[in-house]
């Protein structure tokens, strides 16, 4: 891997994670997401674009804008018979990267001779308003429409007119979509049932609101992920931060410790390595899948694995700060062909994810002094709030989300309203603890996987899988048929009906 | 009544009405509202109002504006206590007339404890972004946030921010509203589950878009509660529009028809009369009412049945104008003090209404042959269309609705998908026909009653009311005990399930 390749990374991971640390910088963790070159492309799609409003919700005179939209599975499309759709809700970043990445969708389609569509998310990839990325991100008002009701109209309104295109206005769809997406297809399935009949929402974080769950849920899990492989690795981690912060205090410091973690560019302050050292951890519980991976990073199998081994295995003289280079090595470096490390990080270049956190995607995150690795940090919404109007000229909307879709007492809510949802959730996924872990209900259901990570059951199929993941997918193409071919009987039935009322 | 009252309802009536007519005037049929004095007040309410976010879907820059509502019932409130919130959900009028006319909710109430809160729609009454009328209604860009998903958005802010104020979390909130303002209690119940638990739609027509009922519907209907009362009845008036046609065509024929049908100003083509007839009939049917009734007009019980008393009853060398105007006269002058009729009317004035036909609410209607009384008419949306650009310099969105809401195939979405809501709907009402009139599932129910008119089940009782109309608000009543005895139930079972699952 080169270093600018890495330094890319580098930045879209940086500018992603919260500061856990005492600093005044705000930063939010999000979904993992790689917004550079789309990845590769191993299945078969055209591309296809949109002619998109900007604003569904107010008669304000706009440009509409084009969205982009990737269709498979023509070849065998029959119109008006009847068969599914599956349509994956893109999320943050370049849907080409999200369609490489959800192997699931592309496998399982073929079983119900369903067509494939991976929707693109407005502001993210080539799906730009206003022209383009810089016109999209101008400012504070051409960002203004990039929220989640909108991105959900546009796929409504797209789906409508795709189905009257391809003469398909009696095939049901199946949403997809994980982390982001995942929140989006559940969120889809509860705002537009007449629109798609069942949703697969994979890794969706949509209770990671206000105080539904405690905001320390997220760091917890990181750090339970990397207990449960070794008491010692999680004590040496937790140590860390002390002596880092010590480090940069002394004479030379900030320069030993460039050197020491072999930085491009010497540091101005330990924060911004402390944060490049827990940015790896997050994404490492994220992605800590029981084979080899790509998907942010080159990765061996079980990867925390591997971390833990690297921090426990140094010799015995061996400093705290020598083995958790050593170990997040593994997540940075894990090819070998790094020269330097680049921390470069614009803290206010206009990331998509940045604006939602700073106004609807308000996620509270703490981290506890007794359970987390992570340096002690308590969620203050108000400095958060400062950021974000320093940042971007914007004022969060911290309880919007849920006026919006609820989640305070889902359990009460949605036992009797709205049907066929399958929360998905790995417990290894520290974005699982902000998801649905228990049924709601006998169609709004959670499937739970002790020893799963971020949306590992919307990936590729491989021949690493383990059982319980076999299992995990093929229970959801179960389900799945289950809601189409409910779907089939009630049209009939209602049509029946229909017809009896009639005469 | 002064002959000025009565100008200012004609206005109203006459913006408000399709030409049914092979004028090229597009207007829009709504449900019958008054905008002038609020009306008489016989229920105790407090008037507060409510900082509202302008757009809800953007971060625009934009100013808020102050909500008006009305919160009743106060003083036997007891916070906490898990007491309900009765909520109605303010349609296209001053909130204090639907207050004023929606006598079920207050007599319902104390049956419950609850508190009762209408809340007004936005852009109408005293709830005006931009600081007034003259600033919202200025032109189509202070007019664009006049929208129904906004005022949705409204609703589910204001009771989002109530609740928390009035310490009542576990309160369930019940939502009413009669046509337009059903339309938006049934929609807010499908997007806002977790904000409502149940929601009674009177004369609700969410069906009454695109294609889904005939467009010849609401005409027909009108049609048939005069010919249900009298066939000669009927014949006359379907006749008196061709007669009418040709004496206006005559030389002084405008002039003698002026003066026959006693209007203030003389006419400058048949058209608005023909316009002013049909009104006529169109509220008569819908407010047909069993009793003597001053929601619109003073006028009799049963009033079509003594329109068409009058219309029968002349001598019988008497014309078919004469008939007409006698019947006409029930409607507009049943208490004989109008001096003279003022057609006067402004197409061009903005109603508020008016500019939500012609962007979401777009209700195609025709006048057909064989069926309808009136003048035959094909819904023609070209010309719709551009009627409301060269109005208002906005382009429909007639396919907006539907995408949003739903409304296709209602039967097959609902089924499995949604609980508690009443559409209830009286025959004789002409929106009934594009409303819900069979179940939908076990908690999506239509209670149809063969001799109500429109929203009858809301308004206040009388000693006059009929058995059917009796045991319609008992059913009601007891349906909606039904969702808050549940609603308590499942809470106390979720609560004991997550402690259970905490241990």
């Amino acid at each position: 891997m080169t270093k600018r390749l890495s330094s890319l990374l580098l930045q879209l991971l940086l500018l992603s994670i919260t500061a856990e640390s005492s600093s005044n910088r705000i930063r939010h963790v999000k979904p993992p997401i790689r917004n550079g070159e789309p990845g590769t492309k191993p299945y078969r799609y055209e591309t296809q674009y949109f002619h998109q409003t900007l604003d569904h919700f107010s008669f304000t005179d706009l440009p509409g804008f084009e969205q982009r939209y990737l269709v498979g599975g023509l070849q065998r499309w029959a119109p008006g018979g009847g068969r599914p759709i599956f349509f994956y809700c893109g999320n943050e970043g370049d849907i080409e990267w999200f369609a490489a990445n959800s192997g699931f969708v592309w496998e399982s389609a073929p079983l119900f001779g369903a067509l494939v569509v991976f929707a693109e998310h407005r502001y993210y990839g080539k799906s730009m308003p206003y022209g383009s990325k810089e016109g999209a991100y101008a400012n504070a008002k051409s960002l203004s429409y990039l929220t989640t009701e909108q991105a959900l109209a546009d796929y409504a309104t797209l789906l409508t007119d795709l189905k009257r295109n391809l003469s398909a206005e009696d095939s049901p769809v199946i949403l997809f979509g994980g982390s982001y997406g995942g929140m989006l297809a559940a969120w889809m399935r509860l705002k537009y049932p007449h629109i798609a009949v069942g949703a697969l929402a994979s890794s969706a974080p949509i209770l990671q609101f206000e105080n539904i769950v405690p905001p320390e849920t997220f760091y917890d899990i990181v750090s339970n992920d990397f207990r449960r492989e070794s008491v010692s690795c999680f004590n040496t981690i937790k140590e860390s931060w002390d002596v880092l912060e010590s480090r940069g205090q002394t004479v030379n410091g900030l320069l030993s410790l460039s050197r020491d973690f072999n930085l491009c560019r010497n540091l101005n302050n330990s924060e911004d390595l402390a944060d490049w050292l827990s940015s790896a951890y997050s994404y490492l519980a994220m992605v800590d899948y029981p084979y080899p991976s790509e998907f942010l990073m080159p990765l061996p199998a079980n990867p925390i694995k591997e971390v833990c081994k690297k921090i426990d295995g140094l010799d015995e003289g061996s400093s705290v700060l020598d083995r958790v280079f050593a170990g997040v090595s593994v997540y940075y470096n894990y090819t070998g062909s790094v020269d330097c490390f680049d921390l470069e990080d614009d803290p206010h270049g206009m990331s998509g994810w940045d604006w939602q956190a700073c106004t609807e995607m308000v996620m509270p995150m703490s981290s506890s002094q007794d359970n987390s690795m992570f340096p002690t940090y308590d969620y203050d919404y108000s400095a958060y709030r400062e950021q974000c109007i320093q940042d971007y000229g914007v004022k969060p909307r911290p309880r919007w989300v849920t006026t919006e879709f609820g989640g305070h007492d889902v359990r009460t809510t949605l036992k009797k309203f709205g049907s066929n949802i399958i929360f998905s959730n790995g417990l290894l996924d520290p974005w699982s603890g902000g998801s649905v872990l228990q049924n709601v209900s006998e169609s709004i259901i959670a499937l739970v996987t002790e020893l799963g990570a971020h949306h590992i059951d919307l990936r590729a199929s491989t021949k690493d899988d383990p059982d319980w993941l076999i299992e995990q997918r093929e229970t959801e193409i179960q389900i799945i048929k289950q809601w189409i071919d409910e779907y089939h009987q009630e049209r009939v039935a209602s049509s029946s009906m229909s017809g009896a009322a009639m005469m």
